[in-house]
């Protein structure tokens, strides 16, 4: 039988959003201001691609697989994203008033909240991934917190939100737009990748395996994002066309070139696919996932 | 002998400061004004008084004390304090200029550093404390972890963020003062204190005395903030008198009244003086610390 992608996405996304829901406090909950804004932007409509990343890794090397091991790693990394992109829309930052569709955080709540809202969501994401665990060992309890604060930290995502800062307006290097798309999307899809294996206990061979996949998915989520900002259409994105060239971002075509960046999407889905050789049908979702990052476009 | 504080607080001081040069990259890694910006704050005369607590918390508990073992804990701390003050400063909160007497960081770097600055020693903070530990148990690190994020979090320090923020001009009640000062400054100086204690291997009884400690001197210190801002010497404090009045803070005073604070502070220090009464010698330190709380202005 095929494998129905869309309705796989579909379904770990109601999971991961249902997770979402009992990880927080009610929205209620003291004081209510703070708790509403960042629900507000966690429950926005996100895809949840880094958590169902996640899972699909895990059920790569996990068989049979349960997820209880698994939420509070899958949940923590997407209140990280939905940090980094409530502090990314601020008016010190990208200002930009709406995302999905949606005015941005600070549009409704005001700055002062949106920033503690992203100050909450990140804190409260190693709050929920150090808390007492059932079946995970702490060992690797410890060592998933390890790879999502690594990722997200100075050498990961905040490094490149710098770098990314810093080269608005201004003609980039080829090394300099690397680090910016490894550090600022690659390292948490990485580190998505790689937590669904640890806590999954794969082998070595596995890791390794799911590490170069995760590398060339991360790049390559990246790059086609930058090629829909110039090519794509307003609907598929969710954000307005143009935006990167209006802000004057660093993007991939804009130092390599539009042929060269598609060509370069092609060539890092192939090194993602070939990076699950060795594995069975258990990555079929994985696959097919590196298939979709790409068909978004063309 | 009697116990020398103000050679204590340096000694430790002094061991801190060198910790924590050592715990982050130098600062010429790239990107260099990232690293330059979470420097700036970090070593800008910080009195270290979270660390200073748990090192004084764990020697009451643990003899021989070794600190290897709580040195990324310490770290931690004091890295989220830092990052607390460079959001706290930024002009879409408090927008404060000077700090200790120095420009505050988005003077220096800007607001968009400034903030990825914040966000980059909070995530660090957690990265360092995930490390893989030479000694303590991943159990124990997990659980200290949980403790200093909690505090940290919506219900601790960014709780009382958005409760003071949202209270500024307004007439607060009794509640709300206090939930401000317990979540926003006590919260951490009581997890400064029982991390010291978990490291440290206290048993119960030693972990719910130095709780009791923790919580009182944390109010106090908030407390006496408050006092030292309408009464204090402007050297002493190192900031501007009168700034809390200024920006319509809510204030332990305002609410109480001076006499009423000035009575809280004595009873506090009461009880944390107490809570320590089954301890011997070796809670000296965090006595005298609670005694010098109250002495910096009357």
């Amino acid at each position: 039988m095929q494998f129905d992608l869309k309705k796989y996405l579909k379904e770990k996304k109601r999971i991961i959003d249902k997770w979402l829901e009992e990880a927080l406090p009610p929205e209620n909950t003291y004081p209510e201001i703070l708790h509403k804004a960042m629900r507000y932007t966690l429950f926005a409509g996100g895809k949840r691609i880094r958590p169902i990343l996640m899972i699909a890794s895990y059920d790569t090397v996990k068989r049979p697989s349960k997820y209880d091991e698994i939420i509070p790693f899958a949940c923590g990394i997407e209140m990280i994203h939905a940090y980094s992109l409530i502090h990314d829309d601020l008016p010190i930052m990208d200002d930009d008033d709406f995302r999905r569709g949606k005015p941005t955080n600070h549009r409704v709540f005001g700055e002062a909240i949106a920033l503690l809202a992203g100050d909450g969501l990140l804190t409260e994401a190693f709050s929920l991934m150090s808390r007492k665990h059932k079946k995970l060992s702490p060992t690797k309890a410890l060592l998933s917190i390890q790879e999502i604060a690594k990722a997200a930290g100075i050498s990961g995502m905040v490094g490149g939100q710098v770098v990314d800062f810093q080269s608005q307006g201004k003609k980039v290097d080829k090394k300099t737009i690397e680090y910016i798309h490894n550090s600022k999307t690659g390292a948490l899809i990485l580190a998505s990748v790689r937590v669904g294996a640890i806590i999954g206990e794969g082998d070595k061979k596995a890791l390794d395996a799911l590490t170069k996949y995760g590398k060339a998915i991360g790049l390559c989520f990246q790059v086609m994002d930058d090629i829909l900002d110039i090519e794509g259409e307003q609907e598929i994105l969710g954000k307005d066309i143009g935006s990167d060239i209006e802000k004057e971002k660093a993007t991939y075509p804009a130092v390599f070139g539009m042929e060269s960046s598609k060509d370069k999407v092609k060539e890092l889905l192939d090194e993602a696919i070939t990076a699950l050789d060795s594995f069975d049908k258990n990555a079929e979702p994985l696959r097919e996932i590196a298939r979709f990052i790409v068909k978004r476009s063309y």
